[in-house]
């Protein structure tokens, strides 16, 4: 019950974000920011025909994220959730999602949009996007609540 | 260049799959198989407020996999592609991600559907569902090629 996976980067994240003070914050922030993921050498090979396709999933390690609460106290409401109902960087496992729109492809260098992610944040995987949940069967939980109160 | 970072469970999924066989394979598979993710007794109060969320993100280890190849042969193609745009269990870190409609919430165990994972598979991390790429955005590459190589 206590064993350990240990993760390796396959690269890394390079683009504008040097702090996370510049990175918009928040589960409803938009993130248009253009960056490039940076694949290793040897993993090359493995980005083969990735091109085709338009949206990818990057997980990846909140590198300068240490320990964690287990309720979390997110930008976009003023009442604390438990973590995994937040997108907080302090988790158990210090990982990160985020859906990126590939611009192009160049070798081992991957044009994307939707950086939200520090500049050298070491990737651990990537995965192509095929379809989402329409937004009519989407419940959002206390982010809605949040949105609806400070509408009001 | 060389940091390893280890992740350890925050939980186990219980479900039906005793075997991979049992898994519906594919890139476009359908799973709407129930099943239930047990979280550690010591983080129940991170999963506060969970249950607003209609859909979860599942970040988990492929944890009887081994090794990789840079090229897959994907179930849903007779041509290999590049492991990063397939999803593949052999990757150099194995980590799976599923999208799972939570049923319903009991202490520290939720009900989901949409179990594509073995019973028994070690859980990372988990994080709430909040939008998804429009179907009229997403190019889905070799696996429409594919799809309509199998329609013709």
């Amino acid at each position: 019950m206590n064993q350990q996976f240990p993760m390796t980067p396959i690269g890394f994240v390079r683009g504008p974000h040097s702090d996370s003070a510049s990175i918009p914050k928040g589960l409803n922030a938009k993130h248009s920011t253009e960056g490039v993921i940076d694949v290793r050498e040897d993993l090359e090979q493995a980005l083969t025909d990735i091109e085709g396709f338009s949206h990818l999933f990057i997980i990846w390690v909140f590198h300068q994220s240490d320990g964690f609460e287990l309720m979390a106290s997110p930008p976009s409401d003023n009442r604390p959730h438990g973590l995994f109902a937040t997108r907080t960087p302090r988790r158990p496992n210090p990982i990160g999602l985020s859906v990126v729109e590939l611009i192009r492809r160049e070798g081992r260098h991957l044009h994307v949009r939707g950086i939200d992610m520090l500049d050298g944040t070491p990737v651990l995987d990537i995965k192509p996007y095929l379809s989402g949940v329409a937004p009519e069967q989407l419940r959002r939980g206390w982010l809605a609540e949040a949105e609806a109160r400070g509408k009001s």
